[in-house]
């Protein structure tokens, strides 16, 4: 049967890898059952952010001496997810997901699962277009199934981690005589996070086949997936998935979400730690809180509650950075703990201006 | 009898004044009782933030105009301080302090109260040193005194405008052979609001006389007032001073304050909601809370409860703008509302990394 | 005879009119002959930059008191283009443009000659399209007139202030069911440069009037003027036009101008400067130089002579003000003097990742 | 006899290891010849530039694997020295100093030589201060032997590498009682660079031993070196030594250099390639040249040819990033190249406001 573990620690830069190492040395994790090292690395979450790329190479590079393996290896079995941008009080870490098998737990309610996949890679001129939806529509599918997660209820948290346009890239399509979807790197990532999104919406029946067009990705914010968050980087050229959910499983760990309507929903948090088992002010919730997932965007409308924000006509500081600021510490305030996980940019992740947050708490 | 009065309107940029046009067009303001002007204006908060002085030369002209008095008049009677940086979820906005004279009100529970005063101007030298400690403690006293304020028990909010050194003022103090405490624009900022912070902690007994050194000022976090707010600006060569306590007085509004202990005390305003007589999950939060105002700051120690933060090593982005996006959006969550105050740099200001908080609330 | 003077002062911050005001007392120049005033203000010249309106607002101010004209009669008789950004080397500084009637210049070469126009206030969905470029068009050849400028072929730079889309005009041109060029405030900024530009290259028959299409704009970048210099600001709403060129006036100045191909381009400020009849290397250059002035932009394709450049994806630092303090260091290296003027974003000024260069020289 | 060779190749990201991994495949560079990898990479140059590490740990993976040594093994025998920050035009590459015995060279003039020390660790306390100073001179005098460079007069760059303070570092140092000489990561790193420098201009006789005290660093601007070049990286205990100059070796390379009065020398740049033996106007420069490597900083004054400049006042930008993108294009466009090498924050290096600058130039 399976059994998934969450396990965080904090790190201290990019290339730090002693969090793993201390938790392999103890036997506390079997290097081998790790299926996804999910990340907060502290570059700038935007286009040139080296702190994914640097943090993914440090932990290839440790999993594969540590198995005996060759990095290409490592990198087709586990799933690197770095999100940069740790603005304001979020603290860098790492979340350390872990599959094995265990004997059977004798019934009851069900507990975290999870499963992965991986798309083909992308062409430039696919990437924020219908044909990236289908495809991690497919892959989010397939890792439903790998999870064993029977239906679309009990997925809570869909991380993808997707593609964006380097200059070169944009250059190198058009030698093609190929259209891509925008010319500024900065706004492909919006794209193919809005892409990938759209791609969980659709598999999970958030929305119809018919409404995902071209001409709806990055338009249409009224389709969206309440349990989606997609982060671009440049180090890949196809989409990674890990889909998160409740099933029969011998795991000690529950998953529950909720939306956030907006950067500022402290209820939106609340409902997802109750959704998860845990009453959000219970005096053991430091105990029991085991991570906790968001994503943040600046509310496009320029609007929060019917007042102006600033933080889309900034032109010193991206609105990704102020978002994730923002909501990391409207978290972080009501779990008690600055070591939280918030990606920033929601396109079509939650309705405009908010996202989804999903919590993983320890059984009783 | 005294009667203070607060009003609060967003802005659509520095130089916005329509919210308070339309206030005196309606009649609801009286020009001629505005004793202060706090804004939170949409600038960068640090040394080249115009956006301060933009807005004080728009509210000056405005006021001048509407009153058929001349600029340095208006300078002269009213107190403009403007906070700059609205990272986050905040929303640049004008508190306006009205105080006029009003029949005496019977007996009751004590009420808003405001004084102002002026510190002589500081010579680059003093900056950040006990001569300006003891030059904002007399001016401190002379404002509660003005205010009616019977003793510090009695003062919720002290927020200060204070200089800073400009590269020309640094070069101008070494030609007459004088020390300044940094030749760092940005650093003279800290030891400005710093020192203000400790004349207000002298002025209530916060602190003793003989603590407040030169050399205490930067470096004994222990030193702080639990009420002091300061700002520091290019614009203004003194120190500008606006106490706010209660007293017996004839306004509608009640002040009261608590002190967050790091950026995400979220317990800390809810106490200060509750000090000031409003309930925090009370269903008529919205309509009760007249103004919330809060300092914050990156903790200097690195970490907060235990975590490490990255804010003080961000070279993209200065630590202040990080502490402001957080700490904004911690409040607005419990409110309800980005229109909240929240200045960076809370040197002796509040607890190493924490700060005051103030609510300013309609009676019942 | 018409006689155009120019002078210069550094500032000391955007409201500092006190280079103005020190001319004025002098007697060097008479208010009433100012026909524009060209500032570089130190913002970061994107979409927030309240240095420009600052100045903008100051200098409007001043004027009007020295005048004794109100605000906005000198806004309706004076050209403020402010263009923000003094990235590295550039010094903040002013350009005062005075005309006025003299007696007859007996003969001779031709001298500075200056013209002024205003658009009509353009609709936010017209903002970047050929309906802009038309209106732009119409108002350069109605400065030539003004400016007694006999053809294209003597108008060596044509200055124009256009506007942008702000968050708010997006929304409102969306509420009355108009389409805008582009929802991103920043990205309006090189629509509404771009064309203006064109509207330039129309009127001086450098494109084809039916080139200009709509779909050009923003994409064709093998058209473009040589002379056009274009500045996006939020603080107004119309095009306003400088033309400067040479006639037969009664000056003391000559303009000359060649085209920057890339941004280090040091030869076509050397032509430039010998096209207004100075010797690049003479040795009173810093005496005979008047002004410089010139566009820069990040090359769009990534790269400058072959090589590659990090402009374009720097998600901390806007391309705009890389490519400033890279040209503007280029030009003072040559004129030996840090106070130049250089505007970024130079869509369809000049070659793709060049930008026009004009000099101002007194004569002999 | 010493054979000193220099490659340089541009760079697609902080991990690009491609450009050497083709020298090696086609044979042109024996890895095991190789004594020296100086790299400008695009972070910020400043505290939080993860691309520097990433680029070190890159370039060791690569050569431990195509020599079949051990990362530490390469660490030890292999100088590398990351430079962050490629504002403005600068491209991001690698110059690979190799050195390798030759047969004899007949007689002829002093050719490209290159040396190498490593200081012992410096404790935190050491940092920017006396002891530092006299650590590095002596590896100056070691690297200069071992190059085999007969004199001061013969060394043309000095390349150093050296350490930082980190907030972990200070913290230690106060554990143990110890003084550190800021408390400011970011000040920490213009200690060092000083410090680094004056051990230069100590070791060469460019300074009195007696004026080197801890007192004069950081604040005697006119003790520098005319041929230091240091960074401060946080992934270095030690300070790592280059030294550059003409000897008789068989190299087919020269160099000479000269010093930046500011940052718009351009006569200086001129200066050193005629020094190199490469007139500036020579129509063969882009062949010639093989490498030119500069020091840059913001003028502490405030002002360059008594102009002012905001470097220094920017919130949003550091100065070292302005003053890289001022002097890189300056450079640039005298090369005809923006393949350059400058690095920020020239404490002792060069006189205040200025920097050494040296070419490296292929033999007629």
């Amino acid at each position: 049967m399976q059994r998934v573990e969450l396990y965080r620690f904090p790190t201290s830069g990019p290339e730090d890898v002693s969090g793993l190492a201390a938790l392999v040395e103890r036997g506390t994790v079997d290097p081998a059952s790790i299926i996804c090292l999910l990340g907060k690395t502290e570059g700038n979450g935007c286009v040139n952010d080296f702190s994914r790329g640097y943090a993914t190479a440090a932990y290839t590079r440790f999993l594969a001496s540590v198995l005996g393996a060759r990095d290409d290896e490592i990198a087709r079995r586990v799933l690197f997810i770095m999100s940069g941008g740790t603005e304001g009080v979020m603290t860098p870490h790492m979340s350390v997901f872990a599959r094995r098998a265990v004997p059977e737990r004798p019934g009851g309610a069900k507990r975290l699962a999870a499963g992965i996949a991986h798309t083909r890679p992308l062409r430039s001129e696919e990437l924020g277009t219908a044909a990236q939806v289908q495809t991690v529509a497919d892959s989010v599918r397939a890792a439903m199934a790998e999870a064993g997660i029977a239906g679309a209820a009990d997925v809570h948290f869909v991380q993808i981690k997707c593609p964006l346009l380097t200059a070169e890239a944009i250059a190198g399509a058009r030698a093609r005589g190929e259209v891509v979807v925008t010319s500024s790197t900065y706004a492909s990532m919006g794209y193919s996070r809005g892409a990938a999104a759209l791609g969980v919406a659709l598999a999970l029946g958030e929305v119809a086949a018919a409404e995902v067009t071209d001409a709806a990705i990055g338009r249409r914010w009224d389709l969206y997936s309440r349990v989606a968050s997609t982060s671009a980087g440049v180090e890949l050229d196809n989409c990674e998935v890990l889909v998160l959910g409740n099933a029969a499983t011998a795991s000690d760990l529950v998953i529950g979400h909720d939306v956030m309507a907006d950067a500022i929903d402290a209820a939106a948090v609340r409902r997802a730690l109750a959704a998860a088992g845990c009453q959000p002010d219970a005096a053991d919730l430091g105990q029991r809180v085991a991570g906790v997932y968001a994503k943040a965007e600046a509310d496009p409308s320029g609007r929060i509650r019917g007042r102006r924000h600033t933080m889309i006509d900034d032109s010193d500081i991206n609105h990704t950075r102020h978002a994730r600021a923002a909501v990391s510490a409207v978290i972080a305030s009501i779990v008690g703990d600055p070591m939280v996980y918030v990606s920033g940019g929601a396109e079509h992740q939650g309705p405009s201006g908010g996202g989804p947050v999903a919590a993983i708490v320890h059984t009783g």
